[in-house]
């Protein structure tokens, strides 16, 4: 036993032990004959005291430390003089006795405490030491404390926990896939794993009724900011269920894991269709923590010869509340997020309605008191707030409102971060058209059911079909989706000839699913949760980066590993693999 | 709600409920005017009754049902009049109001029962209803509580579970890596993780002190028979703790999941050296449920003649309790399995210790029996007992003796399957020379330390240096292997060098763990335990790929799938690869 107590465990009640602690130097303080060194493990932090008068030579060894060098020290526990209520330990400190130092540190590249000066580059290169920072630390045992949540929930309600392999087989729907080249069968490929849907589904082919799994997925996209090539998906399935029960079950599993990790009891979920989501906040993921709904303008707002209203699909606004007082500037910059590609709105109509009951408009040319009065009582707005319209496409103008509504709510402060507001999302369209492939791609995925009452219109008018599909959302970010499942063959290759697969397509891809489906395949339906964006929303921080003990940069790198890195041509050889040159 | 009940929970207390049951039909029975059902789910199997003077329509329906038809019932819970003892529903029946069919099946390829009609290869291709029969089902359902079990202890005794990358760097010492074409880093490669050996060091050097996983592991082997490409390991790493420590925490993790999850107290577990393993039964993993240990005869044998014996390095034996009565067939059946290439042995020599005392041998014209007699007293063996010897080179005679061995005890029914003897194996060589690469090679691994007083012949005789290293054996089979771990720069540098890297190579392929070696690196321990392994041991069947819910078979392909497969064009050119064609 190299130590008898952890740094964070001694208390008054312990004076008078003699005890040994191991750790790391935090910081020492030299006070002429004293010598105080802090010492930190992941439990803690214990003052060891060295006195010159008693051991000189013990005094001249501690004064020698440096910053993370590891250390053992025996010695006796004392009640401090000037204690530190701040300190669990704060109460105590260590007569030392025995120094022994069991490995030395460079001066570390950066500062390992809360705030450091380390940027994201340098602490990604040294992670193991960033891991130390008791935010990034205490980020790890949040995930360990959800997982474990997660965990006593589905199992109490009777789910199995059930690996799924990670060499599986490339599929031609949703993200590119990662593909591993085959050594024993020659020019073949597995695939890694986007998520395990299909496994989930054959798992209840097989009965096993209720089946979970937190489990890592891949996919090879072009990385935006806080997407990672890998991820972890908390992944349920369950039978014999209607979306009633998957929505209560998992109402139930979300509010479990809010009180056991954050003591936080959550309200009753409310239920919004995608279409009204998409009406009242032009997204569907609405944070709902704040209102600022959309208001259809186009009735009170056509005919008055402002031509830009007048030929629009939709004029539609919402209520920046108490922004009356905003200057030009400030309006002009609302303008310029506007018009960035990432919103792609033309421009923007605001009128002030002032605390006088009076109107300051920038279309003040074709509109009077009167007509934007009319305006004002229809969006329900009151003096001092600003009112600020767009026009054109439905969508689009909806969906731009919608991010400007969540950018006015960051400036205007109406949201707290601790104010957690979930809901579903229900009655997502089936099938959009895409442009890109020209053909109707899946909005979940293609196996997911459509409405029974809807079937008809999978071959007349498939964009009108709804599915049994339904995301959660909290705060405006989407936590999970899932859906009811196709569960009978005939259905699931009606949707796979609806998504452009030929017959022999669908065969070779899926063909072990379909043939599952002739084998007593049950009603079943389920959902996954993403657990990089739960951990993250549970600690209160966007960054998913950080709630993953070794993450990938931006460029899909792991600049710690160096990784990925050249393989050595014996390997490309035993694989019967050529990397390309570039003749750009 | 698509069910009240599970087909496993009524009891003669729901008696006069109005019930909804969904499951398959295990199997229906036409009595004149009553036809039973049994529909079967997860949880159980209950008795279904149409009666044909109640409702002929309903009757006629339940009559068509096939076998793996799903189905919803709304029936009444009824006593029934002949009980069933063996079913835990046996005191009830459902008397069926309604019928509807979810789903219908094709007749299943095999027979979905305890034992079926269907081989390996029918069962792989359809392994969801493989995964209907009750032993592949209460497998997951074993493999699901002895993960609880896992996690329980180690959570209570403070680890912590954190997930480590699925996508790292590919490394030159161990098994073949699975590599993976990353397509945003041309020409580059990620390399799966045949284990996350270094990750759990480097959380070491992070401070987290206690570690574990239950994670996935890959290594691109020429697969035998029950090894699979991917596989899981129970993954442990420990900081400030010798050998002892880690023994020790690990014993009573061992004895906890036998007690959580098979009701066995364990006995303390013995700890052998590497050595004595090696001298006592040929093998590094010995089955010590039975004696029969290895006996040099060497100093007895030599000197009268027989050349074989006199020019042997080292004559043993061991004792076949009661194999006296062996016909020379039987016997001849051995010397067979001694000369297999598997074992390589070059004979056997055999001696008959009559029940009267007299004997009988292969070798009567060189030893009489005076000398038989001092070999009998030499062994401890009785009469009615068979010798068995070999001679040789030392460590090839002990290893065909340790295979003989095993042989004998399974002929001899020596062993009971339900009794669990564990080991520790301790002392373990650090390296050992490689013919085939003409260097030394680790053991265990090259981040394993070598005992202390041993640092010096590193340099001098390294064969002869001993590792903190050790495994665990029960009944013969290795269940998990760790050591302590090399965390000083200058000594990992040593180890590098000793495995033949150059400071280029071990700087480009383990840069980052010598670099945190350098900032603070604690002293720390491991071991890892092989999960699927543990399962098929705590299940009593050989097969790993019964306790693996979609397995891979021995070319590595899941037939299920079919996969692995070929990639298309678009994929292999986006990742800047081609396919080499094969002029052999």
């Amino acid at each position: 036993m190299m130590r008898t107590h952890t740094c964070g465990e001694l208390r008054l009640k312990d004076t008078g032990k003699e005890i040994v602690l191991a750790g790391w130097v935090q910081k020492t303080r030299d006070l002429g004959g004293m010598t105080f060194v802090d010492i930190r493990d992941r439990y803690g932090i214990t003052q060891i005291v060295f006195n010159q008068d008693e051991d000189i030579e013990l005094c001249k060894n501690a004064r020698k430390l440096g910053r993370e060098y590891v250390v053992r020290i025996r010695g006796l526990v004392c009640e401090r003089s000037n204690k530190n209520p701040e300190m669990p330990t704060g109460e105590i400190e260590i007569k030392a006795a025995k120094l022994d130092i069991l490995n030395t540190s460079k001066v570390p590249p950066f500062t390992i405490e809360k705030t450091t000066d380390g940027g994201e580059d340098i602490r990604m290169k040294y992670r193991y030491l960033d891991l130390r920072r008791p935010d990034i630390k205490s980020n790890m045992e949040l995930r360990y404390a959800l997982s474990k949540a997660c965990r006593s929930y589905l199992d109490a309600k009777g789910f199995i926990e059930i690996e799924t392999p990670v060499l599986i087989k490339t599929t031609p729907e949703g993200a590119r896939d990662f593909i591993v080249p085959s050594r024993l069968n020659q020019g073949e490929f597995y695939a890694l794993p986007q998520s395990p849907q299909t496994f989930k589904q054959l798992l209840m082919v097989a009965g096993f009724d209720r089946y979970f799994q937190l489990v890592k997925c891949f996919r090879d996209e072009d990385l935006r900011a806080d997407r990672q090539p890998e991820f972890t998906q908390i992944d349920c399935e369950m039978s014999f269920v209607d979306q009633e029960d998957v929505l209560n079950t998992f109402e139930g599993f979300i509010k479990h894991i809010f009180r056991t990790v954050k003591e936080i009891d959550l309200d009753d979920f409310p239920r919004m269709s995608y279409q009204e989501a998409m009406r009242l906040y032009g997204s569907d993921k609405p944070d709902i923590r704040f209102g600022m709904s959309i208001v259809d303008l186009s009735h009170q707002s056509k005919g008055k010869g402002f031509g830009i209203f007048d030929q629009a699909d939709l004029v539609a606004g919402i209520v920046a509340p108490g922004a009356a007082t905003w200057s030009r500037k400030q309006i002009d910059k609302l303008i310029d997020y506007i018009k960035t590609p990432q919103v792609g709105g033309q421009g923007l109509i605001w009128v002030k309605v002032n605390e006088d009951g009076s109107f300051k408009s920038s279309v003040d040319k074709f509109y009077n008191p009167d007509d934007l009065k009319l305006w004002q009582e229809t969006m329900n707005a009151h003096p001092g707030d600003l009112l600020l319209l767009m026009s054109g496409n439905d969508l689009a103008v909806r969906r731009a409102l919608g991010l400007l509504r969540l950018r006015l709510a960051a400036q205007l402060n109406l949201t707290d971060a601790n104010d957690y507001q979930a809901l579903w999302i229900t009655d997502f369209p089936l099938v959009e058209w895409s442009e890109e492939d020209q053909r109707f791609v899946a909005l979940h995925h293609p196996f997911t059911s459509p409405k029974k009452e809807d079937i008809p219109l999978m071959d007349t008018n498939p964009a009108q079909v709804k599915a049994n599909a339904y995301d959660l959302v909290i705060n405006g970010v989407e936590i999970g989706g899932g859906s009811i499942r196709i569960h009978e063959r005939p259905l699931q290759e009606k949707m796979f000839s609806l998504l452009g697969f030929s017959d022999e397509e669908a065969k070779e891809k899926f063909g072990f699913l379909l043939g599952a489906f002739e084998y007593g395949a049950p009603p079943h339906g389920g959902i996954a949760f993403g657990f990089d964006r739960l951990c993250s929303m549970f600690g209160g921080t966007d960054s998913i980066r950080d709630y993953i003990a070794f993450p990938k940069n931006n460029a899909g790198r792991d600049t710690m590993l160096d990784a990925p890195s050249i393989a050595d041509d014996k390997q490309l050889k035993e694989l019967h693999l050529e990397i390309k040159k570039d003749h750009r």
